[in-house]
């Protein structure tokens, strides 16, 4: 067994230094500014106490730093895993009960479990049956659902639901009861997250602050809101006044948690957990490749599996909730020059620090505020020009993406991923089905043969060629058989038929006993059949088959030796009779 | 609408003449003679009283004459769909009672709708779902499940189950009950059937009869043991001994019947009617496609559907069962000179005069003689050497395989199909998933590029040709991007990658997003991405992408023409540094 390979820290440790321990943490200082108010709005979107949030955000990181490959990504709480986690646990238990709190542990622990197992047997090609469409569709759709799920928070009233039209049914019920100091709070530190992401870049700049510097210090904002708006709720006594604050949370490190060893409910959450892990995998290998292709740094997906894997181990036996890698905070680590993984263990001792010291301030935190922070964060998942983009480029991979999208809103999170994979599977292979197929025809004068509908070829009466622009499998081997034994009933003539074959990557045992019935039955209609420039690695496969051994016809090396061959006047207009 | 397209009837019926009705009705008195002991005896594999094989085998042909486009299909009960019927109905009824009768006719009424639509709407190609060697698999797995069930019958004993260890439990518990009588009509016609089988043709021929017309006199040998047993049981009134014989039959044709309206019936048996039907669709096209090539004809396959699934409504509403193209009386039927599907017409009139006349005589039929008629039959179902064949062609497609059997036979019939084509699927994909990629170097003073591991070829240390040999999508897009970003860490000298394309038949939204942040990270490393010899369909789709607006390389029609501007030197061994 490779120890480096499962230990990706050997890579970077031995050689780590002062200059190395400096920026990671400079950049530490400013993930755990970002990631307080993050970690407590997340466990908030999950339907958990805000203390949950802060604990998924030490153990974790520290283990990420240990068997993580990206030099940057920041784990934690993220807001699609969390909305995912609400959505899981809605069945199992009231929100916030100890119940629904067990359920997120297991949650964590299943995910890990899945994650790391994964990892070990290299199956990260799983998450490729997440297609792009479908991951931004469905992350759009997500971002759309929490941000509408925020907004009872920001009016002050009751409202649950887990898609859109369960939302806006129960706000509209419940919008007379709106809470104005709620409101207040709620829209002011909304406004001035907003103001702060568009204008504050620009005044610091104006300022003469670094424009990387002015980015960084912009993402601050809101822990600015969370500081103000917790004075004033603590100073104005705004609990008294109807406004929901976070209120009392435990103060010290989080303990060790055994998950409930219930079979029923992890047999119930076994789906649910497969989900947020291959999601969460997807999120966190797309920022982590992007970050450390810009330093021509390597991620290795395999091992990114067991690093989040035990992190969310980590995560459930500390009280957590399901973690996987931020994009926001990765982006905002990398630029505020993080080098090593170590940076996440910094920002882990960062919030152990606020668990043991800040909890009394945040009990005063207005829950508004927090929603705000979440709005504003999930603005940015949304992604409505990727429906245009992806509608012109290819109608399949938009009814993919549509599917996913109106499933995840109007009906849960499962329902709109679980369609959009089986979909972009079943639109594929449907695709694959029809190939396209050309008969091909000389060019005159030359050894080269294209499409006779696109081109001004030669052609020969009794030697048709047929060009399949696709690996010959399964699902098209009933294609090829139609095809070919439409072409022999429509061209009576016919004596020979070519399979043109250079973009033939494959043909598996079923495309192999169609050819073998094509074979089979051209010759019982006076036909034979023939193969051109098969690929080396098919041809390697077919030696040996019956199919070479009963092929009425030959192989050949070039369309245009098959044409030598077959039409017997090759420099000719026309083959002889 | 094309009237034609739906009646393909209207084909054949205005030119018949009467030669071809001639040449019909002597097919169809032979199909008649296998067809009763094969209707009555498929009905009782599907546990049902026998009439109800009888009735399956009238109006089904009728209608098929009338919608079907196969000139010579046999449709009717066969081995396999009967099996399928059995597990199918097993969880709803005891065999034998009105609601497992009722259940029967409800699975063909849902099969004829599913047939019907899936022909409407032109979904032939769902059946291409179903791979060669799980096909091939499920049917010999289904041919051991059926042949051993048939055991008890041959033994005279009670023993029920649904998988191959279920039933040899089952036997094994009650083979002290075996009944002498019992068991040597059963041994006596198995042992008949199978030298009929080998020795009668020879026999024929011997006295001077013509092959084809000895091969179709041998494939009778049932009808003749069926009447022998059935004298011996009558005149010895076995009954009275212990004989099981198929017993009173209710004389006269089939009535209208209702399928039940339940609709957690409907529900309980969907999954079931679709494995029935598209594997009866599957058997039946293939052996269609066979018979019609023979003789340069045509079948299609959307209208097959539709053919087979008004065949299967006509057998539910008229008290019958599952039904589908029957492999060896299709052949037979050929072989015996049908011209036209009249021929299937003619047959059912011979069906519906033993309905009438001769259920006096089926009651004294001993089930023995059935069971050994099913165990004679279904033995060409097995085709063990198709294991090895696939084994050494191809070992995923050998996985499918082998899953498929070893499911069905362990488990049941379903599980068996639906594990085998979610493997075969899953298999496919994760083949495709990992591309067959190779850099290529110049085969030195050609135009031409090949694999730098096999062939002798001039390189250049700043310019990489990849070739990818697959089309590009979800499943290996991630692939894609590793591979190229490892290419770069690897050679810190790279300036240029060209990703060589004539193997590419499609490249979906994943890859083209992909291709667009592998262009971003090779850029941000300081390398320009190159394509070469784009495929026309490809080409057309990514004009008008982002992805050729940020392309920092260019698109180069050959790859030779790529080697000339970006090797500088293009006839020396090695490239300009």
């Amino acid at each position: 067994m490779n120890v480096k390979r499962y230990l990706p820290i050997l890579d970077w440790a031995p050689r780590y230094g002062r200059d190395q321990a400096t920026s990671d943490m400079v950049a530490a200082v400013i993930v755990t500014v970002m990631l307080i108010p993050q970690s407590l709005a997340y466990a908030l979107l999950a339907g958990l106490p805000a203390q949950v949030g802060l604990y998924a955000s030490i153990l974790p990181l520290v283990i990420y730093a240990i068997f993580g490959t990206s030099r940057t990504l920041s784990v934690g709480p993220v807001a699609v895993a969390s909305l995912m986690t609400a959505a899981a646990l809605a069945p199992i238990a009231e929100a916030g009960t100890s119940a629904y709190i067990a359920g997120a542990v297991l949650l964590a622990v299943m995910s890990g479990i899945m994650l790391t197992l994964m990892g070990v047997f290299r199956l990260g090609f799983l998450a490729n049956f997440l297609s792009h469409p479908v991951i931004s569709g469905f992350i759009t759709a997500s971002g759309i659902v929490i941000g509408a799920s925020q907004l009872k928070h920001i009016f002050g009233v009751e409202a649950s639901g887990h898609n859109l039209i369960e939302i806006i049914h129960a706000i509209g019920v419940s919008i007379g009861e709106t809470n104005g100091y709620t409101l207040a709070i709620g829209v002011g530190a909304w406004a001035f997250l907003m103001l702060a992401r568009k204008h504050v870049k620009p005044l610091l700049k104006g300022l003469g602050i670094k424009p990387r510097l002015a980015d960084i210090l912009a993402k601050t904002a809101p822990i600015l809101a969370v500081v103000v708006t917790t004075l004033l709720a603590w100073f104005f006594n705004l609990d008294e006044k109807g406004v929901r604050l976070v209120g009392a949370v435990p103060s010290g490190l989080p303990e060790f948690t055994m998950p409930p060893l219930d079979t029923g409910l992890w047999s119930q959450l076994a789906v649910s957990a497969l989900l947020i892990s291959v999601v969460g995998f997807v999120e966190s290998v797309s920022v982590g490749q992007t970050l450390a292709a810009k330093r021509r740094q390597r991620i290795d997906p395999d091992q990114e599996l067991i690093g989040l894997g035990t992190a969310n181990l980590g995560s459930g036996f500390s009280g957590g909730m399901p973690v996987t890698g931020g994009f926001s905070r990765s982006v905002v680590n990398f630029e505020a020059g993080a080098e090593t993984p170590a940076s996440g263990a910094y920002a882990a001792v960062g919030i152990a620090l606020a668990t043991l010291f800040l909890t009394p301030a945040i009990a005063y935190l207005p829950q508004a505020t927090l929603a705000a922070t979440i709005i504003v964060a999930v603005t940015t998942l949304i992604d409505l020009p990727a429906l245009g983009r992806t509608y012109r480029y290819s109608r399949t991979d938009f009814g993919a993406m549509l599917a996913t999208i109106v499933l995840t809103l109007v009906h849960s999170v499962e329902a709109g991923i679980i369609a959009g994979v089986a979909l972009s599977i079943g639109l594929f292979l449907f695709r694959t089905s029809r190939p396209h197929c050309a008969v091909v025809g000389r060019v005159p004068g030359t050894e080269h043969f294209r499409n006779v509908l696109r081109h001004d070829v030669e052609l020969c009466p009794k030697v048709t060629f047929l060009r399949v622009d696709e690996s010959l499998y399964f699902a098209n081997a009933r294609f090829l058989e139609e095809t070919v034994l439409d072409l022999i009933t429509r061209e009576p003539e016919l004596t020979d038929v070519v399979l043109v074959c250079p973009a033939v990557n494959l043909v598996d045992a079923s495309a192999l006993e169609s050819l073998e019935a094509i074979n089979e039955r051209l010759h019982d209609a006076g036909v034979r059949l023939h193969l051109s420039e098969v690929k080396g690695p098919v041809m390697d496969r077919l030696k040996g088959t019956e199919f070479l051994a009963h092929l009425a016809g030959r192989v050949f090396l070039s369309t245009f030796e098959a044409w030598q061959a077959l039409t017997n006047k090759p420099d000719r207009m026309m083959c002889s009779k």
